[in-house]
Order: C-alpha cells, then sequence, then structure tokens
C-alpha cells in the first residue's frame, strides 16, 4: 500500500484533532462580569495552547517519519491507527489535567499521571512504528539510510523516558508535571528547528 | 469518474468519525473524586477504544477494497454514501451500548440488538460494494483478479452473520454481544496483518 | 489557481459537515424505557437520514461540476465558500425542522419554510457556480461541451423551483415540505444513477 | 518538505474550523414560539457569516501564499502552526462577540477588544510567514519574484493595522469594531477578486 493514503487519513485526524480543541474553550457564564469569567478559565487557555503545541509537534514528526517510506505493511497500518489513538486522546487528557491543577490534592496528582500517561502513550505509539520501520528496510525509500542511529534513539527515546519519569513525579507534585511537559514540547520544537537533517535520518 | 476523489472523501468522513469519538469522553462531575467519577465512566473508554478499533478496521478495508479500482460509477458513489451513513452512526449505537450494558434489563438487551444491528448494517454496505464491483469488472485496473473466491465470500460474509447473530444474541445476553464484538474485531485485525494478500483479492 | 485545492477543501467541508451529522444522534434520558427515549427522538433519526442524503447528493453534484474545470479564478473561489456556507447550515436548518415538525401550528409552518429556504440558497449557490462556469470558458478543460443545455438547465433550476415552492408550501403544510425534499433528493439520486453522461455534459 | 503536506493539514484544518462553526447555531428554547427564539439568536447568526467570510478569506490567502513556494523548512512549519491556532480561536472570540455585544457596557467593550485581539494575532501569524518567505528565497519557485512590494506591503500590513486599531477602538464602542470587522473583510474580498495576479506576485 502506498504511503499517501495513510498519510492523508493521519492528516485528517491530526487536522480534527487540532481543530477540535477550541471546542474546549467556552463562554464564560453570563451573570458575572466577562474578565472574571475568563479568568476563571485560564487552564482550558493552557491546555489548548498546550495541546496544540503538542499535536502540531506530533505531526510535525508523523511525517518526518512517513516520509522517508515508500510503502506501508498491514501492521504498520494497525501500529499506526493505536498512534493515532493516542494523539486523539490527549485533548481530553489535557482537559482533565488543565481542570484538576487547580484543585489540588490528590485529583490533581492523579489528573497529572493520567496526563503525563497518555503522552507516554503517544511516545511508545511512535516508539512502536519506529522499531517497525527499523527492522523492515523493504518499507525503506532505497537512499534512506537506517534510522536507528545513537542521535536518533536518544530524541524518540528522551520524550519516552521524559513522560514516564512524569508519570511518577505526578504524585510528588502535579505543577511540576505542567512544567516538565512545556520543557519536553520546547525540546522538541527546538531540535526540530535547529536541525537540518530529517528527525529519522 | 477517478476513484481519488471518492477515497479522498472517505477518508475524510473516516477521520472526522475516528476523532469525533473523543467527544465521548467527558470530564467527571468535579464534587465526587477524581478516581470514583473516572470509575463510573470505564464504559464510555471501553466504547471508545472498541470504536476506535472498529472504525480503523472499516478504513482499512475500504482502502484494500477500492485500491483495486480504476474507475467509480454514479450507483457505487451513492453505495458508498450508504456505507459512510453506517459508519458514522458506529460512535452514536457504541455508545448507547455501552450506557446501557451497565443498566441491565431489557434496555440493555435492546442496546445491544441495535449496536449489533449497526454492524450488521456496514456489513451489508460492505458487501453491496463488494458485490457491485465483481459484477461490474470494467471499474477494476485490468490485473485484479475477480473478487470473489471462497475465501473472500468467507472474509466478507462472516462478519455479517456474526453480527446478524449478535442481534438474536443480545436478547440472551447483552454482555455476550460485547465479547462477540471484540472477537470479530480481533478476527480481522488478525486477518489482515497475517494476510499477505490483499483482502480483496 | 489548480481546482485541486478548491476540491480538497470542499471536500474536506463536505466530510465534516455530514459527519457532524451524527452529534444530533443523542443518547436518550436514561429514566424513561429506552424504547421510548428512542421513539421520541425519531425526527432526530429523519433528519440525521435525510440531511446525510442530501449533503451526499450535493457533493456527488458538486463533483461532477468541478470536475470539468482546468482552473478556477479568484470570483468562482468566494462563490464557492457562499456555496459551501449553505450546505454547512443544512443541518442546523433539517435538525430545526425535524424538532419542530412535531410540535405543529405556526411553528411548524416557520420551521419548515426555514427548510426549504436553506435548501433554496444551496440551489442558488449551485446556480451561481454553474453560471459562472458557463460564461468564463477559459476556465473549462478544451473537450468540455458548454455546460448550458435544455435538459441540464431543467436539471439544476427544477431544483431551485421545487424549494422556491416549498416556502410558500410550507405556510400550507410542513409534511408536505417533509414529502417534497424526499421526492427532490430521489429525482437527484434517480437521475444521477440512470445517467451515462456527466450532469454538467 | 515538500509544501503539498503542509497545504493538505492546512486545508483541514481550515475546513473543520469553517464547519465547526454550525456548532454555535444551536435550537431554540421549545418553550418559546420559533420565531422570537430565533430573532434572540441573531447574534449567533451574524457571528457564524462573518467567521465564515473571515476564515474563507484567510484560506484563499493562505493558498495564494503557499502556492508559490517549492519547499518549505521546519521553522515555516511551526511558524504557520502558530498562524493555524490563531485562525482556531476566531470561532471562539467572534462567538464571545456576538454574545456580550447585546449585553453592552464594559463586558461588550472587552468582548470587541478580544475579538480584534484575536484578528490581530492572525494577522501577526501571516506577517510572520510572508517575512520567513520573503527572507529565504531558496524555499520560492524560481519564477517567483520577490514578494515584498509596496503593494504588497500596504495589503498585508493593511489589515494588521486595523485591527491593532480595533483593539483601542473597542473601549471606545464595540459595534464599530464589528463595522470595521465587515469592512475589512469586504476590503479584501473586492481586492482578491479584482486582482488578476496573485496576492504575493
Amino acid at each position: 500500500m502506498r504511503t499517501e493514503r495513510l498519510e492523508a487519513f493521519s492528516d485528517g485526524v491530526f487536522a480534527v484533532a487540532i481543530t477540535l480543541l477550541v471546542l474546549d474553550l467556552r463562554l464564560p457564564r453570563t451573570n458575572a462580569p466577562l474578565l472574571n469569567g475568563l479568568a476563571d478559565e485560564w487552564p482550558d487557555f493552557g491546555a489548548f495552547a498546550l495541546s496544540f503545541v503538542i499535536i502540531g509537534i506530533i505531526w510535525v514528526n508523523h511525517h518526518a517519519l512517513f516520509s522517508r517510506l515508500r510503502a506501508v505493511d498491514r501492521p504498520l497500518l494497525f501500529i499506526n491507527i493505536g498512534l493515532l489513538m493516542s494523539v486523539v486522546i490527549i485533548p481530553f487528557t489535557t482537559s482533565l489535567f488543565a481542570r484538576y491543577l487547580a484543585h489540588g490534592g490528590n485529583d490533581a496528582h492523579l489528573a497529572a499521571a493520567i496526563f503525563s500517561g497518555s503522552s507516554l502513550l503517544m511516545s511508545l505509539g511512535f516508539f512502536a512504528v519506529y522499531i517497525w520501520i527499523d527492522t523492515h528496510p523493504s518499507l525503506r525509500l532505497d537512499a534512506t539510510p537506517r534510522p536507528s542511529s545513537l542521535r536518533n534513539t536518544l530524541r524518540f527515546g528522551i520524550g519516552g523516558v521524559a513522560y514516564a519519569g512524569g508519570v511518577g513525579l505526578a504524585f510528588y507534585s502535579a505543577p511540576l508535571v505542567f512544567v516538565l511537559s512545556i520543557a519536553v514540547a520546547l525540546y522538541y520544537v527546538l531540535d526540530q528547528v535547529t536541525s537540518r537533517e530529517p528527525v529519522e535520518g
């Protein structure tokens, strides 16, 4: 199967998921002054911006990985569907995190762990795609070197390790998970922007 | 008409339908502990995962069928629209099933029957596409063999028979319909992953 | 500008609009038996099916019109955006019609008139595209004959006339508008399925 | 990276964002006459039409800019994601504006300023894309002239200046911001329709 169809379908899912984020921005209740109403919703705005950037980064990574393939096989189709499932739940877990972060207490810890856990799931999905491509050279374009290298393994691995650490960190401090997630997002944006070579090459 | 447009439109519908599933994941009421709130929503999470996999499988099957065509005619456009309608209602019927399964009683039986009935409808939609392609060789790529064979008829038929049985089974035991649906989904994933040949070839 | 981009964007809007229809299918309130709850919602199911078929037909027509072009100009881009706007509100007006049809009285008449009016708007949008293409031969593929012919004018006109009539009919009988809309939809499905030639040729 | 993928993803976001606008059209409460219910919702209908036209214009502009490129680099991918974020929030800020415009008082001023501010953000996003393309000739198709010219700078700048002015104007008169936005939208529609040359050429 050609990669175009998988990419078109994945692009559609990314586009819908990133745009649906706006549905979490709700008009404030109208009996309070607008400024207060919006101030109460700041976690929703933060969740919107963070989710948007996270899904945007995933989309860029997804492209970089799949643009180097000349074909996809059936197992890769299903691994990709699993990866997309982890992407689609990110708006839900981010929203959950945003809501309960302000609550504090056990709920904030649990919500932070779920948020970091869903990022970890997404990271594992990418890792599965990466391993599959690495072990199936026939799927790769001829000119594409073996993707596995120390630098790439570090790149793909660092997110997963950070998110796994975040699940534990969540039970110590929920706000630190928020800081960690922004740091990981910034790392990936900077890494991608500064690298001349494609992520997987 | 070329197949690209039909595939692009269908891909769009699949991508939106599979992503809209996340809208059924709602934040729990905030006055209960988060853990309890999430535990109460487990049927929604199960419905999300099951619908996601089902629509993912349908997408893979849809590709396998249409990638072998060189053209589509008007009747096939409308058969495909009917098929897409049956796909689009799957999130609704899955959600209905998930909600009423926990209720038990007559409502659980009815919801299970509706869920299995909508899967049957989708199966019949695929069957109609399959028959149309089989009886209109001019739509197929030259190199494509006649799709009808014992193995393929079994493959396409087995889902329909199982779902039709599920409608009856629903009035005996609603949870068994859930088990049956997961079994059928697993069968299709395994069948597609293990087969080297395309589904319709 | 090439037609591909306009078609891809339009396809996206059609795919989202047709899939969003499922959001109008709501789970019944859970304190009543499921069967009664679903029975109360039959207008929503009818509206879903009718909207799905209407938007499906519009998508087929849209393809037939634009597949004959080799380029689009700026005015046509904006005419198309106007046409898409009329498509996007169809789920709203259909839902309005379905809800108020059961109420009867003045509200049913008004809702039927709004529903027929939005179909008329869509018909006028198509007519504008048709006129623009007819009067700008440089946009058409060389081999494409002038689209205007008695049969095509009849085809494009008959929907507009019927919907305009429907606006008036609405104040006499709302259910008759429902019957009229189904009749027009069936006419277009049958006309498209039976014609070998493209709609605009 | 080829521009097709960025354009396909952006088209998807535009298509979803423009279609989601219809979700703000809600059925009136059913205990009042339909005519009164709809009359109460006129700000929502106005917001729908205005947002639809604004996003439509942005889509046309986005095409005109990116159709002249032969490649995109990583920074441009992220600039584009930022631009898309500003597009995706337009339905929210328009809806906020529509709701609070009728309220009057401080809330109307604030809502108008937020609305104009989000338009300004979008304008700045476009400006960043424009600057990046202008300063990176290697991304442009060979035949494409340098985009910066007096006329283009005026075109791109006029919206930004108007929206920035709108933020200030909002605290003087909220309805005037509405008038200003319609005027800017009309200017861009007319400018694009009358110009033979592409926006950036």
